[in-house]
Formats: structure tokens, sequence, C-alpha cells
């Protein structure tokens, strides 16, 4: 019997899939940088360091409504014998004493209000008693004031000029809270990535078409733009491409043309209509060698067109024209793995994300059910996470069957089982990536 | 010695904190809806059960690239003694058979294509070898298939008119593919809640001013916004207030209007200058009474004033103009809780979620480090979180420092720590509301 088809035809090299990620990463660069006023800036990654802009608090802080007062005033205050001070003026948020605080006196001071000069205490309003005598208004405090009490004291929190954020953070409502207190009104970030998405296949519909005999809708598109701006790009959805090799190869040239990153989804097996993986073995060293290419396409390059996991093994990447270019499985499962390895990371790199952050996100959880498989190369199951007294489970979605659409919205996370695993018990500690939410 | 102050001006109840955030959501009904294309539709909420316009598959699908062949056909296969069938033609997906497949024959499939007649499974290309026999395209299969092998059956994943999703389902990008595969070219979902966030406070600065003595920025705003956009909310920023009720109360007139929640932030305490304090104690229904209002007024109605809760606890509610007012403290720290507790799950239901589901999602996790305080009230602490060998740690950040601003960003649940608890070591299970990403 002659040799077997198809895989020898191509003759693919499998990379483990940490190895390919980091090809991928290796290739994609912090990339270009905007200003965007402070409101646009949530979920999006700075592209400088920020830094405190003065010290925090910048005064003396009253951290509640009350009474300013000198603490060696109060220092033998009891209930029975509460130290009565002279009520010399009060200060509001926003505004400065008009008077300082001496011996014997106190100031009524409110949440936020700068404490007065000679002030080193602040009462509770409510642990006070306010009357007059002798017509003056007087303030009775019953317990001694420790000094510092209820004050936050001017650059207690930061010192001018100390970092807040590194460059590539993701910014997050709080993150905000902080540079709009340091006069961030503006935010130097990375600008979205652009990332073209094409779809490959005969059998492939828009979405709003009627289902004709033998074709589906693109489902993939759709998914990969959603997960691609999750991630904080801009998608550019391109549409639908019949496996047509010239068609095909125009599109990626019109595609590279206006986007940093190029994602395709199918076309990548070992088919005879599999455009993609023709294309990308294009990319391969020995194929440029052999047709004595210009420098210019020399530096195009195959970064890999066989990962060893499942799903989504054919997924291949290179870079052209000095961007890359991802080419997913068209099965929605392992194009979804697919999208997690390789082109998230690509795309939170490209906003400065630091290589290790830029990967997938993994835990360790207990798997709750057992699989039975074993597999020459690495798995990835979707999951979904609880916590159990403390404990977190993995409840594996649809075991094995990654062609099934059905549990893709639902999973949280992609349970790694390793190769050449037997299989694994219930109750095994499992590594799990985790999926965004 | 007299009354003590505050706290007995205004008799301020303290409601749970699950009391006042039911009270919230009984207040928050599934708002307007919309139509928005599928592209689009990522982090919006179904505003209608979505269901399967086709069987799924709507054929019997090829899973991978190889040949069709009648199973009964390959009984008999071994390595040595392979199965020869004539090739019949070539079914690519997109594409119907033209011949079916008749004993002896088998057709090259690619993968998504449509089985032909006759076929009842698939062989992997690379477990064939293909050859010609006089002249004639001939494969060998050298192993038995089974009956469905390699293929999807049609209805196999969903039956027409079975429910894919919920109303009130937040749409992720695998929801997306899902409704991309069953034509749903445009979605109907719930509009975006329009939210109002308006500060008060005289301290209070543009984020875009230099300090002047006494005076800080507004950095709650900005933080509250960007909260309210990734709950799915549209933010609505109209700027800071100084203490002054008539502006104030104008204000919350305007803010009303535009808006279908309004959020305050600043002024809920017992102060002088306490103006949202003051308003909101208008609302009182014994207020109402001893002001013989007309009905429409009676309808608005304070939901409550105080909350058993630190930080937090003069945080707010109202029903006014049967719109939502909540306001929250001024101190940033307090402010999250109070959003996280009151906001976050009025837009979530606002947007069609179940009420449990709006509410903070709780999990349990081990303390790492003693809590040493006891409080009165729950009190609720920021945490980093993290697993290790399975099991769920929360990392407390600045404990007791609800002021503290560094660590907002940071946090990634809040530690409940119960009332009245004199403390807990280290090593405790607390429960811990997690926080968005």
């Amino acid at each position: 019997m002659q040799e077997l088809q198809g895989s020898s035809r191509f003759d693919r090299r499998a990379v483990k899939v940490d190895e390919a990620a980091r090809l991928v990463l290796g290739a994609a660069m912090p990339g270009r940088r905007e200003s965007v006023p402070l409101g646009q800036a949530a979920g999006r990654r700075l592209a400088e360091q920020a830094s405190a802009s003065c010290d925090w608090p910048p005064f003396a802080r009253s951290g509640l409504d009350g009474y300013a007062v000198r603490s060696a005033d109060t220092a033998q205050a009891t209930p029975q014998s509460p130290a009565v001070l002279r009520v010399v003026g009060a200060v509001a948020a926003g505004e400065l004493a008009r008077a300082a605080v001496v011996p014997g006196t106190a100031m009524r001071i409110m949440t936020g209000g700068a404490v007065p000069e000679g002030a080193d205490a602040v009462v509770m309003l409510e642990q006070t008693a306010d009357t007059l005598e002798n017509g003056q208004p007087v303030v009775r405090v019953k317990r001694a004031a420790g000094p510092g009490q209820n004050i936050a004291q001017p650059g207690e929190e930061f010192r001018r000029g100390s970092p807040l954020f590194e460059a590539g953070t993701l910014l997050r409502p709080g993150h905000l809270a902080l540079l709009a207190t340091f006069g961030y009104a503006d935010v130097a970030v990375y600008a979205r990535p652009r990332v073209a998405v094409l779809a490959t296949g005969a059998e492939l519909l828009p979405v709003a078409a009627p289902l004709a005999p033998g074709t589906i809708r693109d489902s993939n598109s759709v998914m990969v733009a959603a997960m691609a701006e999750q991630s904080g790009a801009a998608a550019l959805p391109l549409g639908r491409l019949a496996d047509d090799r010239d068609a095909v190869t125009d599109a990626l040239e019109a595609a590279l043309a206006q986007a940093d990153i190029v994602v395709t989804t199918g076309g990548v097996s070992v088919g005879d209509y599999d455009i993609m993986a023709a294309i990308m073995r294009g990319w391969a060293p020995d194929r440029l060698a052999e047709a004595s290419v210009n420098s210019s396409l020399a530096e195009d390059r195959l970064l890999f067109n066989k990962v060893a996991m499942r799903p989504g093994s054919p997924t291949s990447a290179a870079v052209v024209k000095g961007k890359l270019v991802i080419a997913l499985s068209g099965n929605p499962g392992a194009c979804f793995v697919g999208f997690e390895w390789f082109v998230r990371p690509a795309i939170l790199r490209m906003q400065g994300a630091a290589i290790e952050t830029a990967l997938p996100e993994a835990v360790t959880a207990v798997l709750d059910a057992a699989y039975e498989k074993g597999s020459p190369h690495e798995r990835f199951v979707r999951t979904r996470l609880y916590v159990e007294q403390g404990v977190l489970h993995a409840d594996p979605l649809a075991f094995g069957k990654s062609s099934m659409m059905a549990s893709i919205p639902d999973a949280d996370g992609l349970i790694r089982i390793p190769s050449g695993s037997s299989g694994l018990p219930a109750g095994s500690l499992v590594e799990v990536l985790l999926l965004q939410g």
C-alpha cells in the first residue's frame, strides 16, 4: 500500500502550543499610540507610565464630619468631665479655615475639609455635643482624641512623582479614578490594533441569507470580530471568500494593506480546497528559497502550520509584509481555541501587554468528571468553572465534541489535557485557561 | 451632657445590604428594547428568547476531509487486505454530490461537505491511499469504518424551534456565533439604560483644573461612568455641583428628565453641607405626609438612607418620578462598594437580567491574612484573588483603609466580613463578591 495521503502531502511539523504562541508574540510588537479623553480610556492600555502629579492627599484632610481639635486639649476628657472647647469657626470642604485652632478652641470641619493650622485631630460629630456658654458656641468632647486621628496626612497615600501604573496596564474604572485625581484629562494609550477578519469556504452564506442545500451561514466572522473587540482591537470584518486561491490571495493583500493583523478562518486542513493551507505553505522558508524571491518577500515567513493541540492542529501563522497573518480552523470550537492562543495574545501584546500577561491566564482546578481519552497532542476542553468551599471546580462541557457550538457561549475556561495522557480521573487537579467574561 | 449630634438629627434606620439591594432591584424593571445588527450585539442582553431556526446541522455533514463510503463495504478491511473502492466523484463544501455512493464505490468529500446519498461513514483522508486501477481512480481503505463515523447527523446538535438563549442573556462572542448560524442578522436586545452621573461637593474641581488649596479633582464621576458602561449602560456624566440645595435639586430634576437612573456621589453623610442626605430625607414617607403633597409626588419614595455596611453606610436610594436615584458616598472606596451593590444590579436588571443574576456574584475563598477588627456592621474589604492548587485565595488589599484609592484598580473581589465578628483568623473561609475584570 502506497504512502497515506494528506499528511504526507504537506510535510507539516507540529510545534507545541506554548512555542507557537511565543512565535506569534515574537512577531507582535507594541504598536501605535494615541491620546484619548479620560472618559473614553476604560478598556484601553496605557502607552506610558502614569505617575502622581502631586502629593496625595495634597493637604491634611479630614476623613469625616466633626470638630478639628488639638489632641492635647482633650487628653483628660471623660464622659463625666468632657473637654469644653470654644468653637472658632467652621471649615467646609473646598475652602481654607480663616483662623487657626489655638489651645482651648475647636473648629467645625466637614468630610474632606482642610484641617486648620494648630489642629492635629478630628473628633467625629456623633461623639460631640454643642451648646452655648455665655453666648459663645462651645463643643464638648468626652473622650481623648489621639494625635492624627481621622486625618489623612499630606502625601500619606502617594508622593509626588511616584509611579501609579506601568505602560501596558489595562485601564479599569478604578485606574480612571486615580488618573482623574492626578489631573490626567487625556491619557496616552495604545491605539486599537486593526484586525481584519476573513472567512474562507465555498459553503458559507452571509448571516441574513436563507440556507441553500449544502450551505451554512458564516458564524466564525462575527465570533472572531467580537473576540477581537473584547481584546481591545478594532475589528474589520471583510466578509467571505470561496476557496479560490487567487481571490483569497488578493483579499489577503487588501487586508494586509489596511490591518495590523489578518485573521482568516477555514481552509487550513489537508483537503483539496484548503486554500489557506496552500497559501501559508508558500511562505515556508524552503518554498521561498525555491522561488528565488526578492528581499522584501524573503522577509515574509511562515511561523508554523501545525500545532500539537486538539482542536485546531492545522492552525497556522505567518509574518507577511511585517504583519501577522493567523489562519484559524473553520471548525467553530477549533477557531475559538486558536483565537485564545494566538490572536488574543497578539492583540494584547500590540497594546503593550507584557508577554506573560498577553499569554492565556492559567489556573488549577479540580476536574469534576473523568476524561477517558488519551491523545498524542494536548487537548483543550471547554469547561464551566465554579467555586465550592473555596475550591475551584472545572465542570467539562461536551467532552470531546469540539465541533459542537452549543457549549461555546457557556464556557469560562479551557481544560488543558496533557498529551499522551491515558485519561484523567474525576478529582484530578487540572490546568484551566481562563476565558474572558 | 445633652444628646449627641448628627446621628440623632436624622433618625436613619439602617437596612441590611441584601435587603437594600432587593429594594433597589424591586424598583428596577427591564426597560426599553431595540434591535441591533448582530455585529454590534456583544455585551448586550437579549430582549427575547432566541431559538433554532432550523435543525442543526441542516444536513449530514462531513466532519473532516476524506472519503464518503458505505461502512458495509469496509467491514472486512485490514491493512493487509484493504477495501478497494471506485471513486465516483468529489463533493466540496457548499455543493451537493452529483451521484450517490453505491456498493463498491466511494466519494471524495471535504470538511463540511454534505454526505452523499448511500454513504453512511467518512474515512479520514490520512487513513486512505488513492491510485488508478485499469485507468479508473480507486481508493484503498485499510480499516473498517463504523456507521456514522465522522458524520454530524442533521438535527444532532439542535432541533428546529428549540430554545437557544433566554431573554436577559448577556451576549458573548460564542452566543453571536450561534445567532449567526441561525440567521439572526439583527438581534432584539435591551436598550442601554441611561445613567446620569452627578458629583456633589464644593471641593471638587474638573479633572483638567490645577489644584487650589483645599480642593481636589472629581475622581468619582469618571469611575462611576466607566463602571456604568462596563455594566452595559450609557453613561451621562453631568458634572459637579457645589453643596447648594436648590442647585442640586434642579440638577436632579434635569437628570431625571433624561436618564433612567440618576447616580450622585457625595453629600450623604451627617455634615451641615450634606445636601443629598437632606434631599433624600425629603422623600421619606413621614416627610411626604407632613407636606400633604400631591399624588404624583406621593409616588416618590425613599428606599433607604442608611445601609448596615462599611464602607458606604450613608448610601441612599429613592424612587423619584418612577426612576431610581442612588446617592453614593463621596469616599471613593465607599462609592465603589455602593456601585457594586446597588447601581450595577439596577443596570443589569434594566437589561433583563434575572434578580439573582443581577446581584453581586459571590464565591468562597480562603482568607490569606487575619482580619483583626470587629464591626457592628458588615464590612467589605477589597481583595486580590488567586488560585493555588485548585484553592481560591483572597489576599486582602489595604485592610481597613476604605479611603485609599490606590488599591481600587487592583481589586478583583470584595471580602465580606460578617457583622459583629470579633475578627477572622488567616485561613478562614470567607465570602467574596466578584468584581468585573
